[in-house]
Formats: C-alpha cells, structure tokens, sequence
C-alpha cells in the first residue's frame, strides 16, 4: 500500500484502521451520495468527505468514480472499464456470447443477489434508474457498440440491455425454470446469438415481410 | 346482464350498487387474496367472500380465476386464454413477431404503468412473483410452446420470458432510449426474431462453434 489510511480517517470510532475499513465506508458513502445526486452530481469529493477518508482513496481502492459506482451501486465486482477490455477481446462475430457469458458469470458469483438488490434499487429509486443507465448504456454499451461502425448504436445498445436485463430478472428474481439452474454455457448458446443480432445483424427486417 | 348484483353485495356502505362497483370490490379482493395464498390457495369462493360479492360474479366480469388474476395481479387488461388464442392464430413462422407486437401493445396501452406496478409487486413480494412464474409460464408461455412440438419447451418458454420481460424492464421501468419512444413496429421487427429463434430455432448451437 502507498497510501496511509491514518490521516484519512482520524476521527471514525472503534474500527480498525485498515484498508478494508475505508474501502466500506466509501462504499456506504458512495450509495447514499449516488443516489442523493446522481452520477453527474456525485463527485469523488464528496464521497469521500462523507466518507472521513482521503479522496485518494477512492482511486487507490476503485480506480476511479466509475469503479467507486459500478461496485456500491450496481454491486458490480469488477470495474466497467475492465470488462469492457474483456468483452472487446476476441473476434467480433463471438462478441455476443462474450457478454452473455459476462454478464451471468459476473451475477452468478454473487448467487444473483447483486443483479435482485439492484433491481430493488431501481424499482424503488428513479434516481438509482438514471445512474444506472448513465452507466450501463454510456459507458458500458456504447463503448462496446461504438466500436463497431453499425447503423442505429443506441437502439442496437438498448436492445442488448434489454435481453441482458430481462435474463437477470428471470434467472435471479422471477426465477423461471429451468433457466435458473441452467448452465452458463447453455444460456450463452441461447442468448449468444441473441445479442449478437442486436449488435451487428439486420434489425429491422420481419423475416415474415423478406420477399 | 344476467345476473343481478343486488343481492351479491347487499351490505356495501354509500357507493353505488352498479356492475363497476362489484368488479372494483372483486379486483381489490383478489390482489388481496392472492398475495396472501397464491394462485393455487386462492378459491373464486374465498375472494367473492371477501368481496361481499357473489361468487358467479367472477365469471361473469372475468370469466374465471385466471381472468381475474390477470386484471387484479398482471393488471393485463384482457383475459390471457383470449391473448393465447390471438397469438396462436397465424402462421407459425410469424409466431415471434406476433408475440412481440401483443405485449407491447397490452403494455403501452397502460402507459407503461401495469408492467412496472408488476415489477414492483414481482419485486416486492416472492408470493406475486410465484404467481406471475405460474400464470405466464404455465398458461401463456407453455400453452403456446405446447403447440409447436420442439425439444426443450419449458427452456424455451422461459428464454421468451427473458427477452420479453427484459423488453418491459427497459421501456418501461428504466427507460433506456431510444427503446422507450421507438414505435411498437420497429420493436417487433428487433424483437419477433429472437422470439421466432427461441422458440422454434437452433437454440444449443453458437455460431463461433459451428463448423
């Protein structure tokens, strides 16, 4: 560790001094923060005050405002900017099941409870909606879709959320068999091809009105 | 009208003893009831009860327990049997676009609000999600997936789900645009495809693997 976590948080009672010991008050800081005042109006500063720590901190342990989000409001355990490295690496005609299979394997690790308590957040907090798709659609989507020279990205980037999405709520809170139990590998070979479409295929023709 | 309310509700202070009364007193009683014991537990008889209503008065306002959970839980405002044989009245290859195009106009026609009054309810309380899993697996998505004699119905069914909920999740709760003001058409020409694959395509093989 280069930074010294004692400055940063003189004044917190009773805990341990440690790193982890910042890294959760950031995180219950930044949630209440987030949601107070969006992502725009959220700044590292703020979080950090609330937070009794350094705003170094919150690159040392996030990366960034971006890591600092995607962890304690989408309980995302990676940083975004990480996955979407991950999910440009590799030929694009498999980018589809390249997020399927992100997308589950990041969720399964947590037994689905990051993809049902987001949910919860969004449902109950227009504000946690709007961070969410700041994030999602900006940052992680267009990023990807940006990369590929398409007609309609932001429709093509929507259509992926909401395949995305719609898996989550019926893996993790619908819980519709048997795609609960289902594996990755069957559910990326379902959906794959899915969001592939939807990123680079013809999506606006009805294979019922082809001549 | 056949049948009279008067004596079905004998005992309701100060409203009016017309039909709209007893189908509002029966919608109330239902999402009561239902929530409490599920769509198995719940009995015609017990919600009438509750209602102080006539327990023929669910079948004529809603022609039965399924049409009422709809309207008082779904908040769907047709009969699921009557959307059932909509669906399935067309040529088969055009199943998915079909499919697409009937939740959506259901939804837009609420403005949006009953899909996200669900996810609110699916979210809130496991009892409502059970339910949901009950009617629109087993009687919508099953009915329809029964029909068509392929492997795998029930994977198939609930991949339909996914993108079908998704499809609500993103146009109606979080609001990702351009897929909240895209008209109902160009949703159909996206979305009826992936539906038509899902349930009558190749849904285990991705296309990176083919050979």
């Amino acid at each position: 560790m280069e930074h010294s976590t004692e400055r940063a948080a003189p004044k917190r009672r009773g805990r341990r001094a440690g790193g982890e010991d910042t890294k959760a008050a950031l995180l219950e800081a930044a949630r209440e923060v987030f949601v107070e005042r969006g992502y725009d109006g959220a700044t590292v500063r703020v979080i950090a005050a609330r937070a009794g720590v350094d705003a170094a901190m919150v690159n040392h342990w996030f990366g960034g405002k971006e890591g600092l989000f995607a962890k304690a409001v989408l309980q995302f355990p990676v940083d975004p900017g990480e996955l979407v490295e991950r999910v440009l690496d590799g030929p694009r005609e498999q980018l589809g099941e390249r997020i399927a299979r992100m997308f589950l394997t990041v969720w399964d690790t947590s037994g689905g409870g990051s993809f049902a308590a987001l949910v919860r957040s969004v449902t109950a907090h227009e504000q946690v909606a709007r961070v969410l798709r700041e994030l999602f659609l900006q940052v992680v989507l267009k990023r990807v879709v940006g990369t590929l020279d398409v007609d309609r990205p932001e429709l093509r980037a929507a259509l992926c959320a909401s395949q995305i999405v719609g898996m989550g709520m019926v893996r993790y809170v619908v819980s519709f068999e048997p795609l609960v139990s289902a594996e990755v590998e069957t559910l990326v070979a379902a959906v794959g091809p899915t969001l592939q479409r939807y990123l680079t295929g013809d999506i606006s023709t009805v294979p019922s009105k082809q001549v």
